[in-house]
């Protein structure tokens, strides 16, 4: 038997090798990529999370600064801060760490980065881009989760694709993609009736939901592709800790064609899209 | 047997009502509801329909400035045009007529409109907005289509909604809408491989594609809600001419429990709704 785990951080690391050669094309141009990361209110797991990008950036030759705004910070210093990080023709990308304090509204200011330079596709015009089929930059993990379906050689084209979770990050322009690439898509969440009815229609299977075993063998149709985007840490019997995602593995193993990983799966190949966005907005800048 | 067909005129006529009554209000405080229209290229076509929105919208207390451009113009005098617009404060509301001329690109220049002003609810930034659940402006067709189902009393949460047709200004919004009162969504389209297996399961079903008698008896759940979007002009055998949807109304008319009728449904509706936009934008924009 073929194996069936889709290899999401084999997938990632090819992506960011062409990543890389695509910084040193630019380079020859006599340009530089470089992503500005703007953190609010420092906690160890935002510091953690951005050391971790910053090592990626510079793996592919992007250089990356973080800059730190109190966690108390008004929001016209943040609206400041991305107006001139929007003028400086130096800064070729640009991203807001999440969660914000809650005084400070993400979407409005998500909304003030330049979308050329909104390297996480998550101003709401480049949402609306999406919609309008003239996809500029979108976002990281709905690319990931496209790139690991094409991967299997699945045709898009008419499929019958379910998604469930209608997040704003994740499930709805993951739904938003799958059309553009001509899938029939179904969107489900919390409110739908009967989730298995659904999913048990699906050639296609997104999960996104953040709820570990949500998805298990009865849900899922003979043959199907399997994409899930969970990613919870659970404790075990034994107290030790581990990271799953929201399908039963498992269980669902011997009915799928394919199916990704938790850990290993959708995760690296976010991270990747995120370089890969980076380089998109520095050639769209360089191309203009 | 109660009346089946959703009555979407008189709907429109109580709504154009409310608005008269907002724009009554907002003239109270001093300001008034100015919607200019742009149009480039002058046809008989496109002057005919700006002359109805001027009816519509002085009737509704709404004054109303048809700014025409010549066919030729080049791109940067319409973005000109619009940053204009944008900045005069005594205008409320800004719409571009389609289509544009070839030459033209849509999108790009509806990005140019300020979001809040966007009457037609068409900047791609708005279309972002809806995604993210913060609707600040919605296309009106997409809005005509949920204030109809509403009309109906229907459950929308958890309710199984189809949406035939995937067009940018009308079936994704609409599925984004109705996604966004969370109904259970399927977004089909041209690759959709069994259109009636779909559309039997919708208690909702409101189809949007330009094909006179796409959905026929067969496709059609036994007491269903059915919106049509479609307005197609076909010849007659006698040669004369006539309007109608998507739907074979008369065949499906005994299986469902409402729908709408072509014309008097979702037409009138949609160009209420566009007032109902322009006395939001002037409100969004008093309140400010």
């Amino acid at each position: 038997m073929a194996e069936k785990w889709i290899d999401g951080a084999g997938l990632a690391a090819k992506l960011r090798e062409e990543v890389a050669a695509g910084v040193k094309n630019i380079a020859r141009q006599g340009r530089a990529v470089h992503l500005t990361a703007v953190l609010v209110g420092s906690t160890p797991a935002g510091e953690l999370y951005a050391q971790r990008q910053r090592e990626a950036c510079e793996a592919a030759g992007i250089s990356y600064e973080l800059r730190t705004l109190p966690g108390d910070v008004d929001r016209q210093t943040v609206e400041a801060t991305l107006a001139a990080l929007n003028h400086d023709t130096s800064i070729t990308g640009i991203m807001l760490h999440l969660p914000l304090p809650r005084h400070l509204d993400a979407t409005a200011l998500q909304y003030q980065i330049n979308p050329i330079k909104d390297v996480e596709g998550v101003n709401p015009a480049n949402i609306g881009y999406v919609v309008y089929g003239h996809t500029l930059i979108a976002p990281c993990t709905a690319l990931a989760v496209i790139e690991l379906i094409k991967s299997t050689g699945v045709m898009l084209r008419g499929a019958e694709a379910v998604v469930v979770g209608a997040s704003e990050i994740a499930g709805k322009p993951i739904a938003l993609l799958l059309s553009e690439q001509m899938a029939t898509i179904t969107l489900c969440h919390i409110a739908t009736r009967d989730l298995a009815a659904h999913t048990q229609r699906a050639e296609i299977l997104v999960v996104a939901v953040g709820k570990p075993g949500l998805i298990t063998a009865e849900h899922v149709k003979d043959g199907a592709i399997v994409i899930d985007v969970g990613i919870n840490r659970i404790t075990l019997a034994d107290g030790s800790k581990k990271t799953v995602g929201d399908v039963d593995a498992e269980g669902v193993y011997p009915k799928v064609s394919r199916i990704t990983p938790v850990p290993g799966g959708v995760g690296p190949m976010t991270v990747a899209m995120l370089l890969k966005n980076t380089l998109r907005s520095a050639e769209l800048l360089t191309s203009r």
